[in-house]
């Protein structure tokens, strides 16, 4: 065990697109837990859209961070130092953690790695096993509420609450139409998920013809992640009593205009259409229900999953720059250290 | 009674704000009415922001007018011929007719006017108990379900629909905040409607810091007849789980750019907000319920009911036109001829 560990802090707060300047690297020394503490050595490091938000001065679900503060994110990692009667030295755990080597946390806050899934997939846990997938159950079954023979489209279908979202809405038994950045995503969405259909939309000129075809009898469930052009092609094409998910707003967060509300909303009243934002938050009574039914779907192999690893610590920011150019396929998350076995 | 007739046909499509030229005045013999028809003499015309939508050439909820068709709205009036059991010479009745002085209708159609409201005030069943009272008492009560100690905010609040909204809702227990468009309006809103407080939209500079005031536990429901930088205001102000019920959008209905979905829509997820678009016709089961609670409440005085009267049938266009000026306070109606009792 090393006695000092890296972490990053917000450097400043970026205006528009962050970029490296954004995050400071600063090394100290490894933390002593104090009763009921755990010190938990990263092994992955989440990174996620919704961290923009956190560097931004401005009230919203998440508190923002000050400049200089250590910024917070889910990591997967092994006990190294417990103060807690619930945890020993060695077991593997995930919770919300920091942008750091090592983290001090309260042990009362941790979820055990199921040991039966540690070597199938530790980086799952910040993915189709954690947050996103949840994100992605509730924002599913209990936003858009599919049923058989609706037709789903999702906005940043290749990520990790996308490609969650639509191999739930086929289990469901809807016809599932993906927009993704690149002919590879696509035929990730295609092949290796079985969505109905996947629409590059870096190299499609008319989303609005594209998805038509994709989606003859309409759109009853919109999934969005994404926002903006793609967005409007949705709304233009949606049923009676269509249902939108409003998850994450990816084209946007780098906005710094002045907010407004929404515009341009004549287009939900002849279809009756239901637009709804959720945090997964809200759900939380329901984790362990959720949980069980993600891990027997990926178990039993009817849900896909898949992980973009960044190799090393000092390239977090990098991992987090990449969501916005739509780097990753799956759920992206930095490698920080083997885990010990 | 007179041999001719007549009425309004679509002259030609707007670009933009409507015109006088987009009406076309007609002049025909009266017609006669076969098996099952009735011929209504009209003594009121309903004129109304979604018709703006029918002189639009894409299909939308309500099919659109052609060139040159007659156009369609809701008439109070008098049975002057019937070949129809259910209706005799002398009665009044109302339903869906034409801007026309006599339109032959389908005598399933009609619904009688209660003799004992007559002389109270034929053309609110053009508004608080007609259409425009539905849509408040299924908007309200269905759409947004304001909670006692809810505040409700409303755009377009010195209309049909959202004076009767905030009066529902008020009723229901809840905290109303109406913008209008001129201090008469928020007087009547204030003073005669008991509404907790009134915005002028037009003379106010801020219109967050407005709202704050009048709202100072932010809102838990909106009621949007207008969008645009109202709208603006009140979403920057939604509290957890907050409904949005989109009933018009009087602010872009001349807007004749390229559609385009909602944008903006990131300020959705923090609230957990429900933005829901609905129309009237979908509760049609349940009319007939809502008809008799809005009667009782006018009868009994909980529901004040107001409307603006433009005398001559040849001046619909004007007062349809008017919509847009904001000329109305509460229901806008064309008075086409004396009620002959």
């Amino acid at each position: 065990m090393t006695d000092t560990s890296r972490q990053f802090v917000l450097g400043k707060r970026p205006d528009g697109k962050p970029d490296r300047d954004t995050f400071e690297l600063e090394k100290g020394d490894v933390p002593e837990p104090r009763h009921g503490e755990v010190l938990v050595r990263t092994c992955y490091l989440s990174v996620d859209p919704y961290m923009r938000g956190r560097m931004r001065d401005r009230d919203s679900y998440a508190d923002p961070w000050d400049v200089g503060d250590r910024m917070g994110g889910h990591v997967v990692g092994e006990v190294v130092e417990s103060e807690h009667d619930a945890w020993s030295v060695g077991e593997f755990v995930f919770g919300e953690g920091f942008w750091s080597e090592h983290s001090l946390l309260d042990g009362d806050d941790l979820t055990p790695v199921d040991p039966s899934l540690q070597n199938l997939s530790l980086p799952a846990y910040l993915g189709v096993l954690g947050m996103p997938g949840r994100t992605a159950y509730f924002g599913t079954l209990d936003v858009l509420e599919p049923d058989p023979g609706d037709t789903v489209a999702i906005s940043g279908a290749a990520g990790a609450v996308g490609s969650t979202v639509g191999q739930i809405a086929s289990l469901a038994g809807a016809r599932v139409v993906g927009f993704a950045g690149s002919d590879e995503k696509v035929d990730y969405l295609e092949d290796d998920l079985g969505f109905d259909a996947g629409i590059n939309y870096k190299t499609t000129e008319n989303y609005r013809a594209a998805l038509a075809d994709a989606a003859p009898n309409g759109i009853d469930a919109y999934f969005d992640n994404v926002g903006g052009p793609i967005s409007d092609a949705v709304f233009s094409q949606l049923n009676v009593d269509a249902r939108v998910a409003i998850c994450g707003q990816i084209a946007l967060y780098n906005d710094e205009g002045v907010p407004t509300g929404p515009r341009k909303l004549p287009q939900l009243i002849a279809p009756r259409a239901r637009v709804e934002g959720f945090l997964v938050g809200d759900y939380a009574t329901r984790f362990e229900h959720a949980n069980d039914r993600l891990r027997e779907w990926v178990t039993n192999g009817d849900i896909e999953h898949r992980e973009s690893i960044v190799e090393g610590f000092e390239n977090a920011p990098d991992a987090f720059l990449g969501l916005f150019e739509g780097d990753n396929i799956g759920k992206q998350v930095v490698k920080v250290a083997e885990p010990s076995e």
